[in-house]
């Protein structure tokens, strides 16, 4: 990486929770330089050093990738823009996820694609952990696609924005817990569906229940699979090990489950399994975290960017 | 209820979580008057007007009834002693749970057996809150046996005791999450699944996970049920009113999801339905949610207390 | 107190905290029954069984008492409406605290002058808890008033109220601590240094500062009083015993501070003192802990009215 | 910084929270490699790449420099040893705080004693805090030393240490708040009235009181310091931003004061002030934030470490 000459970045929509993480992140970066940031009410503030500008200030001519952060439904017509600039972009939104316009950016999954991709769609949260638990039993066969695949997903209170709302207030989160969003219509459920049929060839049913947990960050997913086949411990470590041995932010446990303490602040999921016993079919459970700002977003963004770019993967980022 | 002459009642084991509780309530119980209340280490101090005693000197002869909130496998031993004392008694512990000697305190659903008992097995929290969501459904046919009920279970940490362990520091615990016990062999599962088949007649597979969540109090389970057949939304909440509508404790929404906040400080379950689409076969999500020490311990407790000495059901409780 | 005929009772603004809390007292007390109470957006919706009203649409004729939690600056015209229908009232906003017009309620001072008045202003959360921490000292000649009182106050969420703002997200709040007000010129030190003087003829300087705690519920305060002369520890507290002995609401502590939890869902202050060693001067530390909901806000308002209509004192309360 | 060839270092006591986030730390620091961590139950596990071993096993012979979190009382003994085996040290207990044999090392303040020291004693966390707030004006003679300077300090639980206690367990910590250790006999009491006479003249009184936190991380104090004279906010700025414009690690903020958030996983303390209105004598009060891990313990150590070495002074650091 050549730290004299670091890539000129450009961040829209810099005053969320994940805008935030994105400064904060990019700032630190040692290959990039962030040119502008922009935001909307706070325009004129400064953060982490950078004075935001106006989205439609930004001076796109002097970045060579822009990372947007902005809401969904708006971050589509910006990115555009930048596009049609001649600039490539990330896209933390959804706006992008489902269409043959982008690159998806799940980078241990579709790493290969992304050096030659203009416009890469940064994954949501709840599918990019779903995704790196599911994914190598899917492609092992190993999932029993006759039964339902069951997660009941918790995330920290960040993953719902920064907005005022009163459902959010610290006096209504603390001290409570509840799923929400519940009857399988999640917004991230076709997304999930879509690549797991894609890159795992997986075409069965899912249920999928959002929780609301009172903390800042993480995700953790409980994920109960149908085994098409009795495996032990060994062996079903064994396959995430396979898959994922070489990959810098991806930890598989041992004989142990993660908590969302192993991954805050940390561009990493970590997966465990457990045998279900006292069942008469083989089931697996897997459990997945990442922190829902870094792996579920900013940082899997920047990861995304620096295999754009050909800088080292996890420059920037502690895995 | 004769509020002049009160039931005398002793505590066993008053100064865990569920201890306190028991005290805490029965302290303000207007039916009864609390002769005495044992602790080990802490005996000689006063809590909530009572000055604890070794359990070893509990004056037995001056009372009526007994609640024991000591230890599993302690707990058995001192009740047997209150027994031999012709004492009746309610084990808040799991040494009598899935024990003939007992009657299952499962107030809604063995109400009608405690009028007799003289010693009744107060159930665990996880049981309560699952059977009472569950059972509806068994009785009534729904729930399709050649398919797994999958529960997902997150409980407040009063729920691990009171005993210092390094995993329930604040320090630990705080902006955390995780699973524990995983692998379905949980010590409540026997007795979640004994009682499924006596009073429901359900006899099919159960996958239990309990999670642990940053908050003091609270349980809320979110059970995946495959159904026997489709239902609608009024359909399945019917059930719930049909079989739970004269219940005081019981609270069965419309249209809406419980969540802690609904019940803490309450001796109530609070039931909320979901139908779950995008799925092949029928399926329903009932979420319930307790407080693990009142309803899920020491206010099922008084419960059953009250229905045992023939007082009003809720005295001395907030439903 | 004749339950067979409980006075009927009007709650207005009964949907932020302190209102919620209100209702939910009010509806479990045996000498009050509550006829009507209002909120805005959520008229038509139903809190612990009452069916919410728009304030303009309360029936004021049928109640005998009003009291109010509207905001500061809205809640003196309905107030003063209810009077002119010949109401009682008790004022919860700071509207009337400073007025010669209402009896200023803080219950254990204040008590002989609420069975004749009219109208009672409940007094701020935060002034409550100090006022009974310095008053006895006051009373007593005992405050060197050539120094400065310093009063470090924190508060948990509700006391900044349910209305959404960025600030008080759960996400901002969590793990986070902080000074708000400084300055010396909180909203609520004019009714402070006021009752100082009037009840405690205190006129020396105080500096009080607010800060924001990641809680729910509960005002901590930490009173740094120059002492006029040398005390021992049993004097210190052998004064708030003289003044609090017969006081149900009040629990001085002995050889130990409060915190929080001794104080939360009850309409109880703690007080406990240490002296201060390593300095040339004599002082005193006061630590007082309140409920902010309950004992700073709902609870007393209903202490206040009991005594206003002649009930037992503590009616519906847990001190 | 020669990265090619990094300076091989020792952590004594790396299992508690102030050695993990020295373990943290230092695993990532460019400058330094750690050759051996020690730990006594949790010896032979792995803790972020390096494996734990017993302090009596740990290579001295290896290392140029020890950087210990043994307890205070143990610590001493060790960091001995190692100055024996011709190591130098920082001692991140109280051990050395007080002790002629070492420099005290509060960076900002101590720096040119530093390159030259053989043993430094890292200042404790609330002293860290209080320290850098109060020397610019005891420097500037605006202290009136006739009154007493009041702080009130508030920690995180991280600040008591990982040893299981009953009163540091999250059942009984969260929506709590509490002082402790109140009457000013704090065991930091002697390092902070010795450093400020030493390093700013400051002989006058002082009264700490520390108070627990419902948070992890994190220490605030809220400081109240009387004037010799009158002041106005931009001289009270001006006076920090003038001993600390050129410092990396301390941030004085303008008409603002520092929250927790400001300073949490940084080596940063950040400072602001307010003057004191309705009060009849000049009076300023100033709040100062630290992250009690980092600039309140291991990351101050490793500021102080890097200028021993010649390292730049925020190598590893964010600031």
């Amino acid at each position: 990486m050549n730290i004299n000459s670091p890539v000129p970045v450009g961040v829209m929509g810099a005053s969320g929770y994940v805008g935030q993480e994105l400064l904060r992140l990019l700032t630190r970066h040692p290959g990039a330089a962030v040119v502008f940031a922009t935001a909307q009410s706070a325009a004129g503030e400064t953060l982490d050093g950078v004075t935001l500008v106006r989205v439609d200030d930004a001076p796109l001519a002097r970045v060579e990738i822009v990372l947007s952060a902005l809401p969904h439904g708006v971050s589509g017509r910006y990115v555009r823009e930048a596009r049609a600039a001649g600039k490539r972009a990330v896209d933390l939104s959804s706006d992008f996820r489902l269409s043959p316009e982008a690159v998806y950016g799940l980078t241990e999954v579709t790493r290969p694609r992304l050096p030659a991709a203009e416009l890469v769609a940064n994954p949501g949260c709840y599918p990019t952990a779903a995704l790196l638990a599911l994914l190598p039993l899917a492609q092992h066969g190993l999932i029993d696609q006759s039964r339902e695949v069951v997660i009941d997903a918790a995330s920290g209170v960040t993953g719902a924005g920064r907005t005022p709302r009163r459902e959010l207030l610290f006096g209504e989160v603390a001290e409570d817990f509840r799923a929400y969003g519940v009857g399988n219509d999640h917004r991230h459920l076709p997304e999930l569906k879509a690549t797991l049929a894609r890159e795992g060839g997986f075409t069965g049913d899912l249920v999928f229940t959002p929780h609301l947990l009172p903390v800042k960050r993480g995700i953790l997913e409980t994920i109960h699979v149908p085994l098409t086949r009795v495996v032990d411990q060994a062996t079903a470590e064994g396959i995430y090990d396979a898959v994922y041995a070489a990959e810098p932010c991806v930890r598989v446990l041992r004989g142990a489950l993660p908590s969302l303490k192993d991954v805050v602040y940390r561009n990493r999921v970590a997966i465990g399994v457990a045998l279900v016993a006292n069942v008469r079919r083989p089931r697996l459970t897997v459990i997945a975290a990442i922190d829902n700002l870094v792996k579920g977003a900013a940082g899997q963004a920047i990861q995304n960017m620096n295999v754009m770019l050909g800088l080292p993967e996890t420059a920037g980022l502690v895995c």
